[in-house]
């Protein structure tokens, strides 16, 4: 698919940045221009994207366009000047959680979040262990590469964090209750727990996406994460939840993925779809954490909260709103949902199907009884639906589930062009 | 100076972020306006901004804002699609360093871009050992803080980071030659190679800023610099030139500081103004570094190196040639220096200046033969200045030395307003 313009492009890349500076696809995609759900090539091909989560209100979405360009051309600063923006935009952020969860610290990334969250944890509890699951992803800085047990290389050596089973329904252990299965993964945290107790390093918290999200989308089994949660707290650890990929009304019943479970976390962090695009992320925790914890850190972040950020964050905030796409990702998640279940009823090859309001996992396996993972169809299946304008992309620890999370103002006739799209891809494995 | 309705603000700050977020000023400023070197207030006072490096080219500058606007209406995304933007800026700015320095992995904030640097080094030495001066800041995230040895946390504890004095000619050992003085600091450097090398832990390089920027501006004793880092390259470690604050053109003769001596770095890592105040930053090294470390640490940042980001970037260096700034920095950072020279002689208190192009350090002492730090009359002086509508900082260890990098497009006419409020107030001290 790559052009000979793309090509003469991609040999300029490798120069200057490298090989090893990742790309999607066999033939990568030179993308030019964006619109809603729609992006375009530079040949000028249509792509329905149906894997970005970051243009969360849709790529370019002119209110948000039109918030950054103003106040850029307005005033821009860091934060240690009076500015109304960013008290705005943490009372209106803010305002959509526990009320426990009271402050915000703002950040540039989620990385950045995430190791506020961890300094944060560390300095409160005066413990360093950090339990995850064996499979998440959190970021690329040093202490946050040592969360990434999977692939990070920090985190083949570290002490200071333990994984646990990312806890599966669907690959979990077989003969078991629900209750049963939750109390198995509890038993994975309790020797967590133990083994920070026995390097003498104590607990500083337990570290999730509730939406389980790199580990393939996965729902708790019920009462797992109260259970977890209690076990780490009671060892003197914090619940952080990070709302990176599930946060803003992803899964659209609720704003935030851990308001599934109705277990309140102490630290939240955010990021990917904050800003449309735009560098924000951030913390939001308890009143008394950020406070300590700003004194204790000398916390500042040069770029982070400033107005042109918080313009573009309140920009976003109006969107989801005004355009009640909480409401379409129920809707139109749910018409989705079933179009992808008709899909698994003709298609052996789909193992399961799990989604969560716009986000949607498709587990693709050798055997349903076996569910031996079928990475190779699922790589052949990205590169296929490409070929057939629509985007999306896999994950998961065995690399065979479909991974989709469209723009939010995704409609039925979207997901129409994405299921007939499936379709004739699956049909032509 | 602060008005009802920023009172207002400032306890709705207070609620929402915390008292531990800082401000600046005895009276925060609420600063809602800025074009060029003039920023102004909510009650329409307007400032002369001596202070803020962010707004590299000036505040909102026309060129870079329609560059932000016009790229996000179009199209924003990853780096994980082919885009022209990212490669024609890694081009542009590796072209401005020696050939060795060759390849580009862009970040958002200038603690992303050192987090790079030191998890690259020490991948690549396979030691862990960093030296850096006893009073630099380097960035916010753990490892990063653990650079920060005059006041960061981690730093208090961490075995894998050594300082060394800031090599000062005006603060440094007295009674020896220039050679002497730089030796003496590079004994310094070996005693810590020393060390590391005792704790078996081995050098995985030296991390400074080349403009000492927080350590008060210092020159380095001639030669010290080309020795210290013969010494940890003989060690197997690494040079690192922080850019965060002297790159770009800040110092006039040079675009990057590191050029003053004339050593060449084997990782260089930029911020602050490299975007104007958008979160752009990065990390300019020799390939094999940047392809090596791409490969073993996975190395994707969501947000960094957008077609958004390249843009503004791009639109920054023509600012910054068109505009012909590095030799305004050159010439009006003469006349500026020559005027603190002429207070300098006015004013006791003033115990050094120093310059390089439009980066300037005042030092204040109680008294010139003891050099004792006037660290009271530096904050008065800050506050007064402010009050006389000319923004300014402080820095140096001692918080005794004023510290002054204005937007670029900085004139004699800027000038003349500066010298004037100085001696104004210097006059009131």
């Amino acid at each position: 698919m790559v052009s000979t313009m793309n090509k003469e492009l991609l040999e300029r890349r490798y120069r200057v940045l490298g090989k090893s500076s990742p790309l999607f696809y066999d033939e990568p995609l030179q993308l030019v221009r964006g619109e809603g759900v729609w992006v375009h090539d530079a040949d000028g091909r249509r792509f329905l994207d149906v894997y970005n989560n970051v243009p969360h209100v849709g790529h370019c979405h002119p209110r948000v366009v039109e918030a950054l360009a103003t106040q850029a051309a307005t005033f821009n600063s860091h934060t240690r000047y009076l500015h109304e923006n960013i008290v705005n935009y943490a009372e209106r952020l803010t305002a959509k959680f526990d009320a426990s969860l009271s402050m915000a610290m703002l950040t540039c990334t989620g990385s950045e979040a995430n190791e506020v969250a961890l300094r944060m944890a560390r300095q409160h509890t005066g413990g360093q262990g950090i339990i995850v699951t064996n499979c998440g992803y959190h970021g690329n800085t040093e202490a946050v590469a040592e969360l990434g047990l999977g692939f990070m290389p920090e985190a083949q050596t570290t002490q200071r964090v333990l994984g646990i089973s990312p806890p599966c329904t669907y690959r979990g252990p077989a003969g078991l209750t629900e209750e049963q299965t939750a109390d198995a993964y509890v038993a994975e945290v309790e020797q967590a727990i133990a083994t920070f107790q026995q390097r003498g390093i104590g607990v500083a918290g337990i570290l999730i996406c509730p939406d389980f999200a790199n580990e393939g989308l996965l729902f708790e089994p019920e009462g797992f994460l109260a259970k977890a949660v209690a076990r780490v707290r009671d060892a003197g650890g914090l619940f952080i939840a990070d709302e990176v990929q599930g946060g803003f009304g992803r899964t659209g019943r609720h704003w935030w993925s851990h308001q599934w479970s109705g277990v309140i976390p102490d630290i939240v962090t955010l990021g990917k779809p904050m800003g449309n695009g735009h560098p924000l992320a951030g913390v939001v925790a308890r009143a008394d954490l950020i406070e300590a914890f700003g004194e204790w850190g000398m916390y500042f972040n040069t770029f982070a909260g400033s107005p042109v950020s918080c313009a573009v964050g309140l920009a976003v905030l109006d969107v989801l709103e005004e355009e009640n796409l909480l409401e379409n990702a129920v809707s139109t998640g749910a018409y989705v949902a079933a179009g992808l279940r008709t899909l698994q009823d003709k298609y052996e090859i789909i193992g399961d199907v799990r989604d969560k309001g716009l986000f949607f996992a498709v587990e693709l396996v050798e055997d349903r009884a076996t569910k031996q993972p079928a990475a190779a169809q699922t790589s052949r299946l990205l590169n296929a639906m490409c070929e057939h304008g629509v985007l999306i992309s896999r994950i998961g620890p065995h690399d065979n589930v479909l991974k989709m999370r469209p723009p939010m103002p995704f409609t039925r006739e979207h997901a129409d062009i994405l299921l007939e799209a499936l379709d004739d891809c699956l049909g032509e494995l």
